[in-house]
């Protein structure tokens, strides 16, 4: 490490940017130097501007520090990297803006997910989607600026074990997972508790075609021009997202069906899934786990409570793995939404563009 | 109805016994008549032998019987129905010596569900499978005396909409099925607080087996020469079983194919479903709901807390039927676990039973 | 009973307007007969306009009834009496409307309680104070309009059992409560499951204020001139509010102390409660419990879910009577907030209205 | 430090046992040497005789560690301290075959906290209560042994505050208090998930007691001739406790009036409290917490979910500090039941113990 990156945070106020907050306070790589809000929130300190909601206190750091608007200005020009926790409703507009002033931004939201020339890289299963930022750079004509997406929050635990499956088996053809996913994935105030409470809900808008679609993606590979990606052809997603009265941690229910024929023994899953190792171990980046699978042997886990802070939040837990009758094997994933599945994804994805030389 | 019928419950102090006591109360066909639980309570009054743990008070009239042990001798004796909730590990040998002593018993333990010669009924989906009964008299060398047992709370939501689909459209190939179960059905005290809350738990011992095995039986038939069942052959399940922070309802996510092609479409299934009457509507049974399957149009339903008391707890409710990107149709139903998945079915068995003549 | 009244309901999409609408369908006394709700609803028929949160369906009778803005007009001019549930922030001038158009109105909203001329009642507590509506009337030159609001949730459930000790007893000079709240008092969506699982929340803002002043005019009287209130002038009240994650139903810890010495022993205490009959039984008001106040003497209760549906709601559920260290007596109680501690409360006021003939 | 001690821990397998683990794992001062559990677990290992209920894994360090009876034998003889998580049934008689031994214990158990020859201590408020190990070593004869407890877990909390102002104000004539619990105070399987979800139990077996006269002992004071305790004689403490659907985390509300007139004022009492620094501080004290009662301004804390981990789950926060109608003031307190209120307060007890060099 030569010098410590400043970071900027969109979204700052919002549950995401909380946890951004979290990550990057004392983080070694990087200082939180600029954090931007709503234009209510604007001018008023950290502090005022935010309805805190994170167990922990909020990091003395950032207390006093001013709240600014979106804009690509002032402090912002002066961050290596700039993190997105922003409202898909404003997000488009205001990160754009941002890729054009020549920024390096890592977006949770999922405006620019599917865009052809945006990368959609989850950091322990496509950290090779990175690739494709030259040609982003030569793109749009930036020096330094590029844009990252990460993925959904149960996209984001479900594709590290099917990577890591990929890699040593061969394509998959077919995927099906059902989420039982915690209240904080919606935000605050998010989930109304007498809709929660002793209760479950069957649908997530929008959440089953973004595990569909973003499994395709993430799973595929940046084509041989390195101008764009190959999505997998030929496997197919079915997704059911339910809402659980769980507060952190989204557990998924998969069952797959590999190409190859005899199909991996279950014995065979569980080795691939605890050897696998992925470049963000090997660059020894800062929030890397040691283990990107956790599998436990135990019959009746993972478990958000008991799981979810597994590897400080950045581990995949699997459990039950098993043969299924109808498709070839099935187990149970945890992933905590809001580090693995969010800003964590952030600021893995940031500590790897930095090992990587990609933040100029 | 000529006459009231005198009703035994086994196992009166528990969960099941519980709700048992509940639908048997002011019930037009039945009135209770002898309680059985373990020798611990045997000799108190049921007010005093019972952790009472219903919403519903204690009906007046079972406050000061005299709960007897479980032997087929005095009371017992005298009762036209017995219901069984007692736990698996006694019940073996309880309802044999019932059965021996001619009564006529409805058990919602696993104990004989597998039994060759013992029916297992979901009153709504399979009634066809009384049928047996006269050879099991004849085996046993009974006047009047039977056993049927119900099937599994999970179990019993599932195959309703599944019989339905398949009397209309034939056999289904593959069924996928995923749960997420309410803490009722482990009884009392059951699931511990610190497992369940902010939790799920994502194992029920035995529960993913019964549910595949237990659908293959209820879906089969009874043989031509009407002593045995042919169980479904070519159908293929594959269930997975959560724990969920919920009280009552267990809610499940389904995906099925027809053997069928093409396959019936999301409106087919829809209205087969809302049209499917059975023998408990038609025989004008007491506890059956108008109907069946309610079919839910809005994106966020079924919900345990809003659906669970639709047709007083014996109907399912039906949501999000859609096509499957592996399967064919998707849905989620609802069950309430502790009436139609457990006592209800009893019940409702009894039911039928008696408008079909078989209680003599 | 001449004939069926009609009624009409303010806020009739909200929380507490969708127990209004749940509490007089199929009502002997109520039919109703007119919807008011904001201008963004109105138009639309009921189904469509409202987020219905309630475990038993829309009743068919209002489903496709046409939601109006919350005028004096047109049909609610038709209506023999109107019960509002409106919020606070438009309940004020909406309200003095419908009074000023002669309109029989109660109000589940707090704007008009400290008013002088307005009669706050609960209605097995204080329904004496109905004796203030001349004086209203006439100040008002109404003929048949009247204006009576029932109180907060909180202050609704304690009264009850206080008044039935200050009637045995005379007054009290202390009362000292700590509630734990539901989280179905603060509306729909009202608290995000974020700040409840798991969590307490000791603070309701104004609602600690409403306990203390409240129950001073209810166990106060209507003065010698039928004209205005006599508030308690010697008695202390000192309330804390807390939400805890409960969906219905509000458990309060009361301490008391009389002014007479020696004060009464427990076991008077709880015979008085048992013994309590009020005008709503003596006039036989269809709503009315069999006893106002339930007490139970199981250590461990009550409890909000076993115990909030008793007497349908209607019924306060006393237990743990026993002396205090410091003050005389301590108890706890349970009330059904949006039952007897909301709408419930409105409901049963009109039948009380109707039985003394105030309704004409 | 000169050498890190031994330490064993006598109900190791249980809800107390783990939190021990967790805590004494890693310490600087300790080091953990022997695990003590009942003889159905004695010849296992950790790993396998304990049902690990804790978010955090098992400590590496623990779990092959083979657990042995709870008998002053082979590797407790050994021990510089042994801490016990004993259940009340068998604490008694093991607890005083340890103390005969001449070990030094440091007890959570109930069993001697009443004892008059037995310090009964919660470390930041009492410390002082050290002072009768002389008298009950040469009592017992024992040149290095000891038996310390600690207080109940709500007593732990509330007795912080106090005895602050206690030191600032002079005596309190009355302590009124209504507890919230979280279910982790009833160990595991402690309280059945069908007891508390969506409820509350309004009662704790024993625990009001516990409350009001462990208050009387801890903030009384160790006799002139060291060989006693004068408990308070003139204050009033009346205790009401529930239990609440909370996993972590005890709240409690409290009213007080002070024997000093005219009472302090709010923001004296919040300036006591913030500038209440302990032996446990001035010792340098490992888990000593920087902030003893940390007072929050804001109207809705403190919240358990948000503030029970505040000073590693060492500091107790306090927040609603207003006038009492009633008595003088009140305020709510936080405590977290397994750390402050059990398992922590043996562990800062030790350090205390070892800073006063009475561990020898």
């Amino acid at each position: 490490m030569t010098r410590v990156l400043k970071a900027g945070i969109l979204g700052a106020t919002g549950t995401v940017g909380q946890r951004f907050i979290l990550l990057l306070s004392q983080h070694p790589y990087f200082t939180i130097h600029a954090l931007g809000a709503s234009p209510r929130s604007a001018g008023k300190t950290y502090a005022k501007a935010t309805k805190w909601k994170m167990a922990q206190r909020i990091p003395a750091e950032v207390q006093d520090m001013v709240v600014k608007t979106c804009e690509p200005t002032g402090e912002f020009l002066e961050c290596d990297v700039v993190f997105s926790g922003l409202d898909a409703d404003v997000a488009g507009e205001i990160e754009m803006a941002f890729l054009k002033a020549d920024l390096g931004l890592f977006s949770n939201a999922k405006n620019y997910r599917t865009h052809e020339e945006v990368p959609l890289i989850v950091p322990m299963a496509n950290p090779s989607h990175f690739d494709l930022l030259a040609h982003q750079r030569s793109k749009h004509s930036l020096s330094k600026g590029f844009l990252v997406t990460n993925a959904n929050c149960s996209t984001s635990g479900m594709v590290v074990p099917l990577k890591a499956l990929q890699d040593a088996f061969g394509p998959l053809s077919k995927i099906m997972v059902t989420t039982m996913q915690a209240v904080s994935g919606a935000g605050y105030p998010g989930v109304s508790s007498l809709d929660i409470m002793d209760n479950v809900v069957p649908f997530i808008g929008g959440e089953e075609e973004k595990m569909e679609w973003e499994t395709l993606k993430i799973l595929g590979s940046v084509n041989k021009d390195l101008n764009g990606f190959d999505l997998l052809q030929s496997t197919k997603v079915s997704a059911t997202c339910n809402r659980v009265p769980v507060i952190d941690g989204h557990t998924e229910c998969v069952s797959i069906e590999f190409e190859r024929k005899p199909a991996p023994s279950v014995e065979e899953v569980i080795r691939v899934m605890e050897e696998y190792r992925t470049e963000a171990q090997a660059l020894g980046c800062h929030s890397a786990p040691e283990q990107a699978i956790i599998v436990s042997r135990e019959d009746d886990r993972p478990q958000p409570r008991l799981d979810r802070e597994n590897g400080n939040g950045y581990s995949v837990t699997v459990g039950r793995v098993r043969p299924c009758n109808i498709l070839d094997i099935k187990f149970t994933l945890l992933v905590h939404n809001t580090i693995l599945g969010a800003a964590g994804s952030g600021v893995l994805l940031a500590e790897l563009a930095q090992k990587k030389g990609l933040i100029v």
